[in-house]
């Protein structure tokens, strides 16, 4: 579990107030985490915290973080989604952690964030695309069988043209998605191809298992179809690794410039 | 609880294939009713059947059928929600009901289901929209406090301005509804009104409690918070008395012609 | 012609530059004013100028501004569309006017544009909805007639599902604009409706006639037709009197409160 | 200029009704081609017609013919864009073609087409999405510079965003129609990709063009500024080389089977 998120610093990762302050050879952390994934069956976290307040997005540090040291203190959430995954709470209370925990260099731990993301947000949008191909699939054959007024219900377009939409997004993103592999290992700047397929990876699938859940008829909305489980899980990943706008900002960024930040400036 | 589909008769409704067939003073039905709201907590159930099998639409009876007869027998279903309102299916195996349990004229049920849809729909519409509008106003208080890089979150359009969708796609489709509703008082035509709160009513508050959902943060992902309920309830009413599809093509058929059914004509 | 639009003020029309500086019993009016409809073929204009460019908004007044007084010149614009409107720009060099032109209050200027905006706004959505029925019906008679695949156009749901789409929105902003109106009449604030119906009208309609140029195949790409003229009319509607951003800023301000402006805070 | 299109025969290009008989050495052909590229311009035409009016699709051939031979008549069109295109109708009386003209196999024609199809739809995708960045590139310096209440343009998420999404589906559709290119180059079989890159390009193109002229404000509006023409010129891409649906039913037949042809089987 990557446990950057507090309960007043989620898309402004920045603002963050977890503190690890060194004391000889440990680093004592104080701070609480919200949203981690894996909190409730995690066996360590990795734990940002600032290790040099004043200096913001430039003073923070990655920690590896055993569950079971004193003073960390877990508790799980009730998720409409993605039951498996045991989110929840991490509580840090004077948490003593070996300096020989600091992952990479210290202060630095804010660009680790965003290098991870820059692939993380890639897997989650293929993930997404997974889930979503699947539903197009089953749906497929279900309207190939399916009759209404005497006739498949695949020849209706009302029926097969929302199926075309979907796929054909999907398909898109999806190349996209590999697109951003591929200049990740020719080592080519991708934060925008990233956050592209982490807004609308997510937003096309959601989108996708949502009408093949209406399309299956009122089956679909039993839990005896798969369809209405992979809708409140993909709807989890909307949120995690970056919502949608946080992932617009970072493009805007990129194709209008640095300086124009969405972000009111100082006058 | 009212019984019209059947697993292989949704939209088509006119394809039920349950009979009722006149035996002495009473009527015997056999059938599978399927996907039927409080299957397994209703009293009686209203049970559409064909007691002329040859007239097609024109030979659909309605009855009221009370839950304890002998033959009859009710399974729920487990639902992605609208869990309080118990669905399930009711079979009928030689169900003898008395004939004063006929409603109306034999043979004119499904011309009264269709009379009773066009003032459901209307306030299916309504309901999503309340639903929806709650969250919305949540959210608007939300907006107001979080912030999010020193700014209320309300300061960023990427957040006021799909709130403002959503607000006024709301308000457009629940003066619609009012407006069916009125229409249906002067006696007045309004199928036509129905259909697009019917349609629309659901869609727009999916969407608007999906963004809302969206713009509270993770915890809105929890149990802890409404918005992942009202979600799951309203997909459920985006299928009950009528798909978009459906619904569509009660539109259609009212501003081009009947002729023009979207439905293969014969050739 | 109403003349407030300038090279750097659009929206923002608290920002514009032009001055009128009382002398003896005229104003003198300085100044650009660019976009005004009628530029070419009004007999006059009127003017919004500064009369106190100290107090911002509070500091605006309006002044009948005769076209043929000395220092007032106009040049027409070649524009896509409203070509019979005669859109240009109003230049003001020393134009004096008489006291007696000032309407209403001295200073009070902004308030009358937005109070006039409020009814103007509700009759632009109406103009453009008509435009875009007329298309809708047009069309609708179009796909009865015209085969594929030997089958009435009608009979494709990929073919009437758009237009029932584009039906049904027209129909929702038009009672929303006749409830605008209507609330005007009991002397009820209605910005929130007239901005939504400012925003939604040429919106829903430049999707409409869009759609409807399609539907009608190569020939309405040709002005023998009328739906490419209505396109490009309507898109200019979406511009004046207000963008569709401007308007939603209205809104967001109603419904989340005066202090949250989408314009950013000093801080 | 190739001539398929006739006045009653579009989306369904075998429906054509324009003849070539052979007699001796010639053919003569018959007929009245419409919505014809450089009609007014071209020196000749590859001109489809029914060698075997009995096979349908399986009786259509290609043939050159020269505009100057007797008996070839065109007639140009007001198109609302694409001027330099000089489109028109070719009228065909008793043409006398020799037979050398015949371009490929006899009776092979439709399929000629359907090929011809998968490269040009590839290149009219990237054709608008041409347009359509250099919109966005212009339009990304003009947020920059303009400001409203003392803010760039740019930094207000109601205009970076929308040029974000714009942004982003160009890309996508761009790397979808490259890669389009790479499988026609490996011989594989791609009308599912080339469909999709006709139908989401020039749709994509024209939301991004029309946003564009919109966040130019009122002069955009104008002949001074390029956008109002490419959005004109865009819109005729839609329609040239299959529309929207036309493209749809193409990918439709691939990913559900050709049995499933959205057009109504007889019963
Ligand atoms: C399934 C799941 C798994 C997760 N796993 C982890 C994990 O393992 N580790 C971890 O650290 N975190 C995790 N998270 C938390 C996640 O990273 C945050 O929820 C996310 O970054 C958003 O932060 P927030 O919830 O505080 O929302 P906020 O930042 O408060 O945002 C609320 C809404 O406002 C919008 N918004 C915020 N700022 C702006 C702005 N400047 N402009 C425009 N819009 C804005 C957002 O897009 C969002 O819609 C997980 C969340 C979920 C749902
Ligand atoms: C919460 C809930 C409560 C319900 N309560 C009741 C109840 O109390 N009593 C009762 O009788 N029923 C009830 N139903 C069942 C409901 O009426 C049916 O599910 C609905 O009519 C759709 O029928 P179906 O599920 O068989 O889907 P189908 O008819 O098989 O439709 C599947 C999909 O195909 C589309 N489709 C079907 N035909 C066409 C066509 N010709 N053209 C284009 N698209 C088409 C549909 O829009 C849908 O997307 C309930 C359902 C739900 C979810
Ligand atoms: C057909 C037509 C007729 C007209 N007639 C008249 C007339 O008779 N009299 C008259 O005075 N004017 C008239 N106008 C001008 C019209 O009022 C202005 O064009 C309009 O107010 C927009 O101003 P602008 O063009 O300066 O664009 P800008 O204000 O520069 O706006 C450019 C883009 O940025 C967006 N934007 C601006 N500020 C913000 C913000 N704070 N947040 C988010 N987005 C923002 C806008 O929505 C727009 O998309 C007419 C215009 C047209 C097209
Ligand atoms: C700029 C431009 C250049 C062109 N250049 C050429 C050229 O060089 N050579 C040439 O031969 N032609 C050319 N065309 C003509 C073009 O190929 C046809 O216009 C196009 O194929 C559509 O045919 P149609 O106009 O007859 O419309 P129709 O086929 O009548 O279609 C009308 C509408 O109905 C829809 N529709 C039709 N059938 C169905 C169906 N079964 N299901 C659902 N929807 C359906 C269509 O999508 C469309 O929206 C050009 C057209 C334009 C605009």
């Amino acid at each position: 579990g990557i446990a950057i998120t507090e309960p007043s610093a989620g898309t402004d990762a920045g603002g963050i107030k977890t503190t690890a302050v060194r004391k000889g050879n440990v680093f004592v952390l104080n701070g609480e985490k919200s949203g981690i994934s894996v909190a409730t069956v995690g066996d360590a976290f990795i734990v940002f915290a600032k290790t040099n307040p004043e200096l913001g997005n430039r003073g923070i540090s990655a920690f590896i973080v055993p569950a079971d040291l004193p003073g960390v203190e877990c508790k799980g959430y009730e998720d409409m989604g993605n039951i498996a995954v045991g989110r929840g709470s991490v509580y840090l209370n004077d948490v003593e952690v070996p300096e020989e925990n600091l992952i990479g260099m210290e202060n630095n731990g804010f660009y680790q964030v965003m290098n991870g993301f820059d692939l993380s947000r890639l897997l989650i949008g293929l993930q997404c695309v997974g889930a979503a191909s699947q539903s197009i699939d089953e749906t497929i054959e279900h309207v190939k069988m399916r009759t209404s007024f005497g006739q498949p219900l695949a020849n209706y377009q009302g029926v097969s043209f929302p199926l075309v939409t979907h796929y054909t997004q999907l398909e898109l993103i999806k190349w996209q998605a590999y697109r951003g592999l591929w200049l990740r290992d020719q080592g080519v700047d991708h934060s925008k191809e990233s956050s592209s397929v982490k807004w609308l990876g997510p937003k096309y699938s959601v989108e996708a298992i949502h009408e093949c859940l209406l399309l299956n008829g009122h089956y679909a909305y039993t839990k005896e179809m798969a369809h209405e489980q992979r809708l409140r899980d993909v709807i989890g990943l909307e949120i995690g690794d970056g919502t949608a706008q946080a992932n617009m900002m970072v493009i805007a960024k990129k194709i209008i410039g640095k300086e124009f930040r969405s972000v009111p400036v100082k006058k």
